[in-house]
């Protein structure tokens, strides 16, 4: 991803500890700041800025307002062999989220499989937090989440959807998982606003107006397109179906276009999210020596494919990878308004900031 | 879906009949063809005439060609306590897939959640055969499979992954289950058959030629784009390596793109396919009457959005509930080279066939 050359860029480990002390200031327990921190700063560190400390303001926002309790109560409840329920008393849908798949972590490697919902949460970051948290375990998982109304339907014209993400790790032996993580829309809203704060075009076939036409104008956007666009909408759509019913149907949760929206005037009310995990145990399956040498020759084939000039063909998360690869060394680029949020706060908490690397 | 002239059109029950004997007398046991005609009928039934009775003529075949072991023993081993694998002994895929499905229902009305892998299977026909049984059991299902390689990867030039289809349904009380069922390429290679026998015009943006460019003249087609096209592909193609990795590594199977093909010269070795299915009992998170008022809401909301003018917002599935209630009254459209190799099979066998309703 290109930045702005007004971007600042932060050492890893000093914007954590920035991050972290920030969320604790603002009224997170530590539980919950370092849930939140370790899912923006691994977002930010493998290059997936749409969900890293770009969102950091916004958390803090939601903290002081009200939305988010600060230091909730989870409770974990069993319901079946191979399934649970968490309550995430409207805290960080991170701190739900790494507790979450902890449990479906614990219970599939007792019954191969396992799934724990999660009801009364709040935005969850990146959904491959979760997902690479189990497959750095040896374990293969799902992790779905609906969200607020800002997809139109398939033949639709007015935002019905949320973005929907889906995500899904598997792990390799002796490096980092394979790593899916995908908006069931066109486009994810909030690399659209990381567009507009690094300036760049608007890719056409992603973005509605309010009467539901196509526009490459930011400014007369008014909802995002399912995947496929408009020729093959159907698939983004129903696949956000998909999404829906694991995070609302199977959480308690009212669908995702009745639920207030994550920006917008109220910022007190719990918005009541559900997630949803899946977690695949594949020793379960296979000898794991099967498995491994199954996935490995998976990847290296896709890796060997020929390529459009210029390119390489990638296994799902290389990307990811190589950028985390650089960034331990040049560190984490912030949008030069992010990086104004923070040191304000800073500022204003006696909290000491960490010098730019450029 | 608009039909050709020179189909013929059969009434349901008949048409089935017919099917069902054809593969008995090409080789296939009672339980193979039973669940064969099961699986194709309910597909042309429903309108997927991608996989309905326009692959019974291949079926036949690579029966008589030896690919498909008409008398598979299945072998079922329960792996875990909710997960299986079941052996499909180079049979037909549909009969492992309902084999398959029936043992995830099973464990899952036990554990709450069930996985089942199938190794040594062939070409299981529509994925939501399977899913929507599950469904019509009140249980959730999500079934994939792999195939041989037709798909480009994203930024890739030649095929490699299969169309590999996702398909995944959830029971509504009262009436038929929501049902997703796609492929996760651009265009799902049957549907470029049928448009083809059909004689209606390729899509642009779905399609490539040999040297990996975009085409729309199905002629110089050597590839399908993944879901996504140009623009979003990295999207269909991370779909593509989830349902990659649970079909091939959780099984055992080799990836698609060391698999033979589905056409192709060689049809009396087996393909040694993997699929995976995995059953979610909903009454095991959340008390049925919520998860049945929650996706009833969910379903009633999105069908009232507004549609682009001459469209309606529909939920996945609505088409083809539709579909089959006009084909059991009109018949299933039967495209004209397919029934002329049923009926020159049926005439060589002494079988008598229905006559077309049109």
């Amino acid at each position: 991803m290109t930045h702005s050359e007004q971007d600042v860029r932060l050492e890893i480990s000093a914007l954590s500890r920035l991050v972290c002390e920030l969320l604790r200031r603002a009224g997170a327990d530590d539980a919950s700041a370092v849930a939140v921190t370790r899912s923006v700063i691994e977002a930010s560190s493998r290059g997936v800025d749409t969900h890293g400390v770009i969102l950091v303001p916004h958390y803090l926002k939601v903290l002081f307002s009200g939305r988010i309790n600060g230091s909730p109560r989870l409770r974990f409840t069993q319901r079946a062999a191979a399934v649970g329920y968490l309550d995430a008393d409207n805290g960080f849908g991170h701190l739900a989220g790494y507790e979450a798949i902890t449990h479906a972590v614990r219970l599939a490697r007792r019954c191969g499989v396992a799934a724990v919902s999660v009801g009364n949460s709040s935005h969850f970051g990146a959904a491959a937090s979760y997902t690479l948290a189990a497959a750095r375990e040896g374990l293969i998982a799902l992790a779905v989440s609906h969200s607020d109304a800002v997809v139109i339907p398939h033949d639709g014209v007015r935002p019905f959807h949320g973005t929907n993400p889906l995500a899904f790790a598997a792990p390799m032996r002796n490096r980092e998982p394979l790593s899916v993580d995908l908006a069931t829309s066109a486009i994810a809203w909030n690399r659209l606003l990381l567009l507009k704060q690094t300036s760049r075009p608007i890719p056409a076939g992603v973005i509605a107006d309010a009467d539901g036409m196509d526009t490459t104008e930011l400014g007369n956007a008014a909802a995002l397109l399912p995947l496929g666009g408009r020729g093959q909408g159907h698939k983004g759509a129903a696949l956000a179906s998909m999404v829906e019913i694991l995070s609302s149907a199977l959480t308690g949760m009212m669908h995702g276009y009745r639920l207030i929206g994550m920006e917008g005037l109220d910022m007190s009310t719990p918005r009541r999210l559900g997630h949803f995990f899946l977690v695949l145990n594949p020793s379960a399956f296979v000898p794991i020596a099967v498995y491994d040498d199954l996935v490995a020759n998976y990847v290296s084939d896709l890796r060997a494919q020929p390529a459009i000039s210029g390119s390489a063909v990638m296994a799902p998360g290389d990307k990811e990878i190589n950028e985390l690869e650089q960034r331990r060394g040049t560190g984490i680029p912030v949008p030069i308004d992010t990086w104004a949020s923070l040191t304000e706060l800073a500022s204003r908490f006696g909290v000491e900031t960490p010098a730019s690397l450029v």
